[in-house]
């Protein structure tokens, strides 16, 4: 890993010259003040850096990256410090947050994009696209303070990923810091491009190895007219699947979200999280949220569910199930899926892994990897959810009853091979939506294809000669 | 251009033991035999080549890459030879021909996926996603002939792009030979894969210059149960525009087609396309064509169209239309659009212009560059049409009756600067969805921003750094 070996007077010197170009203010040396942005917010990793620079335009990160690149200095880019993989933590590297570049530039409403800067809080481009009577289709947990710029640099999936694709796919146009500190302005508007090779793909999902995104084009989407959200209790993934494909051939892409969760993760939210309401009668050991959303009122959203949710009792699909006949139904079904990680703390450690296997193999994966981990730790608490229609679980243990944290936690490698083997052996994914950043470092050493891996390597020396942007991360020596 | 510079001694030991590979009959040398490959349908381009190679594996391919790579000869991929840019001519270098590439290797409904081999004929995967109720909705006017390796290579569009996105798009993984014969197995089957950087996009749209794609894993949809076609005049593309939201605002992702044709180009077809009827009693200045298509029958498409274009006639956005009653009449739509190329031979000399433009600027890109045009030759006669809800038209210009072809084409540079400036000044693309080729490489060079171009330089020395595969194409030298 390239750390920094610079003689402190030179770092002093380069600072300053920093500080008088973004601002004093900006440049933060203290612990105190750069505590924020060095604690990763599960306590996994604790960064250390010798400043952490807060660039107000794409201008001054151009100036940074482009002094620290004559000075030999690495960099670690930052959004909104929520990455569960490590990728946002320096490690003795300079960290540069792009949370003051968190202007909207442009929204548009007949070419259906939105222009903008890195720093722009998830949330907050919901509601601009809100109030255009559009959509920006990108929902994950931590929409609240999590960061543009930092969803596009790992390719963030969630909820809606069946309908609307990754990250990656909502993406127009990028405008982009180049490790030697020149701008790429790719801010195109154009929905069809084949004007030369696409150098997006260079920057979303690199994780900030590549070059340092500073704004972008955003895809809009029409504004959902009505929803129709339902709670159903399933058999076993199996029907889970059996249900996805029959919602999918009644719905089409009326079909916006289908989540699959084990009963362990219901309960402990239903447990943990105050103001959660069970919504079905009895237990069960499989759940699905299912929610149906258009932009038309030509057909009722609530009357197909409900036509189709009956032929799938029918057909043994689903045991039970409810709709929402209210917003507040909706947002309570809605927080069981959502709430799961936070109610998991309240329930010792997990280990986690967020893997995704062919979309048909899901009940496979399942019943090998549970039988694995329980057969490796008995009294361990399995707590898989996840984006199924995707593929994608997110294949979480929590520790058994009694357990000590550290000591389970200290099993984390033995579960990523029990894990990741059976993933692999099925053509999966290791890292389906989280990225890899320090944390799956190795596992993607140890798993990935030989010339694929070359490939990674000679774009990173393409690109980034010198190793500067975020050295260790992803494939980085 | 890197061109053939071997003594013909170490060429003939090369293509012998490439014959002992692959089969003697693989390795075509005779003029009349390599015709089919080396003649370009509109006889813009005549290539030249040493030997066409017809591999039947991808085992082979990797053989012969390696062969020519260590030889130093050049190679020229080429799927169903039907590129409109000349990105699949040879001019002196080896051509091989992925067409015996051409099994289906898998379809898997409940996955939704299809495995292919480069040299599957187009229509051939629409037949079998159809055989097991899917859709795969890459529609282009070639594609009784084109091969999906091209089409991914190049990036292909068409008719459905409004929905279900470019070629580029419709990826799940690629399988692909590398410029040194290593092949890179990434056919994954997977909706969601963050394990490190995505190297698909290196190969969708790159034209065979970082690698020659084999094979691919595509993305099925389910099919569409109904289907409701209309064939409307509009008074101008701003109508048109705001006839597109208003659609889109009703139907949502049930509008698939949404295309904008000058009058002329109706009334050519009209003219020379024998079987075509006109739809409407009267003429007008502009045409749309609309569809809508949705895998369920819950609600009717019908009902739909009609009473969304009732609004759209009262707003005047609409001055007459007909919504089809038959597949009879929607064929006849349908031609009506598609034939216009193929008609357009017919009034002589086409100059023609694939370029995009942000979505809400088409009707001034339509106004600025009609005018442009006419004032530089009197009598030309323009025939764009194209898919307006990408933003992407096809600015053809049809010779002034009675002058010479040979004249007419000769001053094609002229027009490509003047419709480009135009185009490049609304930030639009001089290259929507057919590619750069060799036809529009100096168009890239002059008017490609300077780090961008410097990236995809970057890129091709990475991966092709000896320059033997497609050279000269795209952005080589």
């Amino acid at each position: 890993m390239t750390s920094m070996n610079l003689a402190s007077s030179s770092l002093d010197a380069l600072l300053a010259s920093i500080a008088q170009r973004i601002g004093a203010q900006h440049v933060l040396t203290g612990s105190a003040d750069m505590a924020p942005y060095l604690n990763e917010e599960r306590g996994l990793y604790h960064g250390q850096a010798p400043a952490v620079l807060r660039p107000g335009s794409t201008e001054e990160v151009a100036f940074i990256v482009e002094a620290c690149a004559r000075a030999g200095v690495p960099i670690v880019p930052q959004g909104g410090n929520t990455g569960l993989v490590g990728g946002q933590m320096p490690f003795g590297q300079v960290l540069m947050s792009l949370q003051r570049l968190d202007r909207i530039r442009n929204v548009d409403p007949v070419d259906m994009t939105m222009t903008v800067e890195a720093g722009v809080i998830l949330d907050t481009i919901h509601h601009a696209a809100e109030a255009v009577d559009c959509l920006f289709p990108l929902h994950i947990a931590s929409q609240g303070s999590c960061r543009i710029g930092g969803n596009l640099s790992t390719n963030a999936g969630g909820t809606a990923v069946l309908r609307y694709g990754n990250a990656r796919e909502l993406v127009l146009g990028l405008e982009v810091v180049l490790a030697d500190g020149r701008v790429w302005n790719g801010l195109k508007r154009l929905r069809k491009n084949n004007a030369g090779y696409d150098l997006k793909p260079l920057f979303l999902g690199t994780e900030g190895t590549l070059g340092i995104i500073t704004a972008a084009v955003l895809k809009l989407f029409p504004k959902p007219a009505q929803r129709s959200t339902a709670f159903l209790a399933v058999p076993d993934p199996a029907s889970a699947l059996a249900l996805l494909k029959r919602l999918r051939g009644e719905a089409g892409d009326a079909l916006t979200t289908f989540e699959l969760m084990a009963s362990f993760g219901v309960e402990t939210v239903l447990k943990h999280m105050p103001g959660t309401v069970r919504p079905l009668r009895d237990t069960y050991d499989w759940y699905v949220l299912a929610e149906l959303s258009a932009p038309t009122r030509a057909f009722d959203l609530g009357t197909l569910m409900e036509t189709t949710l009956g032929a799938a009792m029918e057909a043994g699909e689903v045991l039970d199930g409810v709709i929402a006949t209210s917003e507040a139904q909706a947002a309570n079904m809605w927080r069981l899926r959502e709430d799961m990680s936070e109610a998991q703390k309240h329930e010792g450690g997990s280990i986690k892994h967020d893997v995704s296997v062919p979309v048909s193999r899901v009940p496979e994966f399942m019943e090998q990897a549970l039988a694995a981990c329980l057969a490796a730790m008995p009294g361990l608490r399995p707590c898989p959810f996840g984006h199924v229609g995707d593929g994608n679980i997110h294949f979480n243990l929590s520790q058994p009853v009694g357990m000590e944290k550290a000591a389970f936690l200290a099993e984390w490698e033995t579960f990523n091979r029990i894990v990741h083997d059976i993933v692999v052996a099925m053509d999966g994914s290791i890292a389906a939506e989280h990225g890899i950043g320090i944390l799956k470092r190795e596992e993607l050493a140890h798993y990935a294809d030989a010339v694929g891996l070359d490939l990674m390597h000679r774009l990173k020396a393409a690109l980034d000669p010198a190793g500067l942007l975020n050295p260790g991360k992803v494939i980085g020596s």
